[in-house]
């Protein structure tokens, strides 16, 4: 009955699909980016009529640019080269140093991503096409041969926000096998992000996956959640359906951190972990850190392990909320508790620089016991990856 | 101790994270796609210096086009019209019917998807960015305010494919606070997919939270697993990094189909599953259908609901797997024990549907109970969606 196909027949099949596919989307067959053996990377597109197109990423020498704000650094930007075939190119000069990079085209005037590149992440409202150059701390970004932890989106009910809301969570390998509890690591994005943020710009299933296999971290839940107490969901996961996300930060009037029992009490109650102290971690970027830092001391007894990375320190002068109320005595009775580690990084160019050497001044008068990480670069998620994978190795030993 | 910032201060904070994040990526304050009250849609792309700019989308009327393979029907394209701001505009003639869209630009000659819209999927290697007009059947694809599922992204072991694989997992809401037993569906996807592209395209989880929360679906488990038995994982989440995806399947030669079986019991030992026939159904759309076929046929007391959509139904002539053979026999079995739903679905223009139409034939002549179900269109994902919609209510009743 069931006579076969020949060989042909099933390729035509297959031609006809990628046919059909390719006329529908425009599949190209150029390479780009193409990461040469010397990490040299070429940029190509096919825009036979365009009249200039020009590359701008994050690996480029950036451009001093006037604001309104001053001088500040913009990314540079760089022509290609149309050849024979109407393929536009750019090659890098030099290798480029192993990092995960960020880039889009101008092509007349439009900013778009690469159409030869199906890999790009979304920041706040922006989508950028990136690549990976392998080596160093770079290889802690990338998918290896590692075992790998289980990745949740899931929502939960909180009683403070009276919301139900999603939140990502990454259980380490051998979580779901075994039997043991886990430490939980609390991980809060910035202004414009959501609880896609982390996962996705902060590649933390990757950088942990890779920490643990190695043995550097201890294998450890991470949670991030939503930091927008008005948010139920990231941008197009929600019922508001697919709005143009913005960096508006919606109420920052303390419910947030108010309610964050909430969701400790939720991962505590639906995993096996380590219900004290000593198990728990809390970190965040820019208002992720902002978050951290009332969190931790309106809640002295939760957190063993703090961390703010590029934080924002200081609440809206219109915050009434009881959360930024009393914060000298609540440092106080903080710091009086031992936490074992108070973790402060910042890049040299950071917009926060100044408020987060302010904040070292204030805690060295106090005597407060912190450790502090400084390096090179601004308010970027490229050091967030770094302090991620800087911070997790020190947790819960 | 801890002076506050003015809310001047903090807004000028916000607005140069702002302005950065715009000047690196292009951030743009225009507004695409602009769904209207009406259902019309506005599309614009800021593109002052482009000489043509062009919009092609699957809401557009197709065109006929000549291929090696004869006239085939390819999407529509239109032109937009700039502004005297540099802004390139265009709005459909009369308002969209409810469904999920797909659409690209244009920009001289560089096929690119809109900047001003960070809704997009991948297919295959091709990105597409989306919109939903909501309404009618649409709405199930929508996020909407009813309890969600969960969504993991895990790894198994593949004792028959020698891999740790990668594998998506939605388990209804409710699942994690309850203790009772759940149906299982297996889901394939097709030639070219993987793990991500029945979540990604298919809307798998909007369209179960849906149908659940109205009654018209079971609680049921759908377990998305990948269908190219060679691969770890889909593009970008293996050890082999960002490479651009291709249709070409490997490894057809039944090895999928054999080690099955290994999916089954990862799934019921992992999760609280009813481990019996009545409560475990597979389906799959393309290759997915064609594995559907070969499984449900090899292991007759697997599953009781069983779905092909827009299924390819012969093997590779050089196909040596035991799994393509005595195909007759091992139907006459299939068919003896009853399953509850054999369900056959595909599009009036699909490039499969003479072959489907010669296997209902085949199944007819037998007299072999099956449910066929037609409609219009080819072998896209707007069927296949449909597809998934109709075949879950009629499952585990």
């Amino acid at each position: 009955m069931m006579k076969k196909l020949t060989v042909i027949a099933v390729l035509l099949m297959i031609s006809m699909a990628t046919f059909a596919q390719q006329a529908l989307w425009g599949g190209q067959n150029i390479v780009s980016p193409e990461i040469k053996a010397d990490n040299t990377v070429t940029f190509r597109l096919n825009a036979p009529q365009a009249v200039k197109v020009e590359l701008t990423g994050d690996f480029l020498p950036s451009r001093k640019m006037e604001t309104p704000m001053g001088v500040m650094d913009a990314p540079g930007v760089t022509e290609l080269i149309k050849n024979d075939k109407g393929v536009w190119e750019y090659t890098t000069p030099e290798p480029l140093l192993p990092e995960l990079y960020s880039y889009t085209f101008v092509v007349d005037g439009a900013k778009v991503i690469d159409p030869g590149n199906v890999y790009m992440i979304r920041d706040v409202a922006s989508v950028t096409s990136i690549f990976i150059i392998g080596g160093g701390r770079a290889d802690l970004y990338k998918v290896n041969s590692v075992p790998h932890g289980t990745v949740a989106r899931r929502w939960y009910e909180s009683q403070g926000l009276k919301l139900t809301r999603r939140i990502t969570i990454y259980t380490p390998p051998g979580y779901e096998a075994g039997k043991e509890n886990y430490p939980v690591l609390y991980l809060l994005h910035g202004g414009g992000g959501d609880e896609e943020a982390w996962i996705a710009l902060g590649r933390t299933s990757q950088i942990l996956d890779n920490l643990i296999a190695q043995g550097k971290a201890k294998p450890m839940i991470v949670v991030m959640p939503n930091g927008n107490s008005a948010q139920e969901a990231a941008p197009g996961e929600s019922s508001l359906g697919f709005y143009v996300p913005s960096m508006r930060i919606q109420n920052t009037q303390g419910a947030m951190e108010e309610s964050f029992p909430d969701i400790v009490n939720f991962v505590e109650s639906n995993y096996r972990t380590i219900r004290q102290k000593s198990a728990r971690a809390i970190c965040g970027l820019s208002m992720g850190g902002f978050h951290s830092f009332y969190i931790s001391q309106q809640y002295p007894d939760m957190f063993d392990y703090i961390g703010l990375f590029s934080a924002a320190i200081r609440p809206m002068e219109n915050a009434t909320s009881p959360i930024y109320q009393n914060t000298e005595d609540k440092q106080k009775t903080l710091f009086s508790k031992n936490p074992k580690l108070y973790w402060i990084a910042i890049g040299k160019t950071d917009f926060l620089y100044k408020a987060n050497q302010d904040y070292l001044k204030q805690l060295d008068e106090k005597e407060y016991k912190y450790v502090y990480y400084e390096n090179d670069g601004g308010h970027i998620w490229r050091n967030w990856r770094i302090y991620l994978s800087e911070f997790a190795p020190m947790l819960f030993k």
